[in-house]
């Protein structure tokens, strides 16, 4: 198929290879869906929302962790910036209450699968229980699962969770075996002192929760420092990939959840389009990790998926061109001499 | 203006800075159109096609000179990159005849604006005449006023014509002052012989054109070595600017028209937005000097407008978030701390 696709790739009324990484991404979609006519049906953006129990310790975090559940609600009133490019490029969009800390009205229009009101502070204990752990995983795909069901074939994931880039810190830090501070940014905009506190804070959990003994369990990983959203999102993953579905990877939070799925289920990377490299420092390591090229550097650090939700016009792109280019025999364009 | 977009930028409901190079683009947008809810109005591409005399001595070319007539057949049939791009993202698209070596039938829908049935070969004369340089840079402000006129805002430029990586590759070497060499590439795709000859070619023309005198005469310089399609397009640009309208910069020729543009106006650069980096060596060079970030860096060299249309949809995504986007106050988010 790899070869076949190929060759109808480079039949097209253009130099071999003028479409740069257009083409490669054609390659790939052909190849996930196995023929040389992909398609993207109704694409998909998962918002897991969680909230995090260090962020109440406003060590790591500049916002208050009631933001997390005022975005829920802008995110249902549609003014939040995934709302916006979701409109615009026609992707669905599911917002997921993982655990957040806030009772929403059961008519709010999420999915109510809160797995409890936030983590524990993994500055005093484990963040969740095993059980817990395992329940995100699965709730993460059976979300997907539905979605597959209705007929999408390309999901991206996002989330929202005050003081989640410092679970994803420490999953990076033990996954790809850096220090602590090589993986700590801005966030959502700390300045330089915060940042200081931050980067202590995470080397104390780092000690205290024997993080240096993880680099090969996942589950007990997501377990001692991780989130609801991001184990959710880890299920979600190991999903996608098992239903053949086009992956679309979002920043920070989401390419460290793919970190913990890969060490569960090493091919969910084949299914994977990086959607961008993130403003969030860090982010570009895991890249490198991954051997990964993003489609976008626009230097975004938001979350919620918005790096996916902007990629996915180009997987689209992709798509169409390998269906609907002339080849030079149908065009009559001479090929080169 | 700028500082009001800024605020209203920074009053979104996200952290400050967290949607990267949209900010500073729906910034820029703004105010090109002097208001803080600009639109994006009837996105147009126009594709100026030429031949170019120096193409039928096959020395700086791989693809024969016919292609270029086909190339427009295949426009006009919709099987081109450009056609499947610009469908996929409702942008517009007209094709101008600039000077295609060929008789098309007058009921072909191009624009019928044909200077001559191309250029001098510039290894024995100057490729145009003074009178069809200034003829070809009206047309194509006629070709934008006509477009403006009918409602577009927004405008990119695109072309096609076998050697005119040629052309480009000469008015970066006089305009930048770099030695041919460095502002030479594979084009659409010349071998490492093909590149040692069109490098020595375009030394020669160099030197038989005393290029070397004209640096600050961007007519003249056309005259000696332009392409009625990249003359045609800088005539584009000129108008455009003065039309008040966003202009989208595809890759290396229209790049190097640019530079021509520029020469003439130095203001046509407040109006333009760097699409993509192009995959041909030398547009890195250009984008330098113009202290340009495109939006995209996807390895195209294809040319055909058709980094252009790629990137249109995140012209329209910087404009959507300032308009949608909820701010802290109106969605009940706290801002930090």
């Amino acid at each position: 198929m790899q070869e076949q696709l190929q060759q109808k790739i480079d039949n097209k009324t253009k130099p071999v290879g003028a479409l740069g990484m257009l083409e490669t991404l054609a390659l790939q979609i052909g190849v996930i869906q196995n023929t040389l006519s992909p398609q993207i049906h109704k694409p998909h953006i998962v918002v897991f929302a969680a909230d995090h129990g260090i962020a109440a310790t406003g060590l790591v975090n500049p916002y208050p962790q009631a933001v997390t559940a005022q975005m829920v609600l802008n995110f249902i009133q549609g003014g939040a910036a995934i709302n916006i490019f979701c409109r615009q490029n026609n992707i669905a969009l599911t917002v997921v209450d993982a655990g957040v800390n806030f009772d929403f009205e059961t008519d709010v229009k999420i999915n109510h699968v809160k797995i409890a009101k936030a983590t524990c502070n993994y500055l005093e204990a484990p963040a969740m229980s095993k059980q817990q752990c395992k329940e995100a995983i699965a709730k993460g795909g059976i979300i997907v699962s539905g979605i597959f069901d209705n007929g999408c074939n390309c999901i991206g994931f996002g989330e929202m969770g005050i003081g989640n880039t410092s679970s994803a810190s420490l999953i990076m830090s033990v996954l790809l075996n850096l220090p602590v501070k090589d993986c700590v940014g801005n966030g959502t905009g700390t300045n330089e002192e915060q940042l200081k506190i931050k980067i202590a804070t995470l080397e104390k959990v780092f000690t205290l929760q024997q993080l240096n003994t993880l680099a090969n369990q996942p589950i007990e990983l997501l377990t001692k420092i991780g989130g609801f959203e991001i184990a959710m999102m880890t299920g979600a993953y190991l999903k996608a990939a098992e239903l053949n579905m086009v992956i679309v990877v979002d920043g920070f939070i989401a390419t460290a959840a793919l970190l913990i799925a890969q060490k569960i289920n090493e091919k969910v990377i084949d299914y994977c389009v990086f959607a961008h490299t993130s403003g969030e420092q860090g982010h570009v390591k895991m890249l490198e990790y991954f051997k990964a090229t993003p489609l976008l550097q626009l230097g975004l650090r938001l979350g919620e998926g918005t790096g996916a939700a902007l990629a996915i016009p180009l997987l689209q792109s992709a798509v169409n061109f390998l269906n609907e280019m002339a080849s030079f025999e149908t065009a009559g364009v001479s090929n080169k001499a």
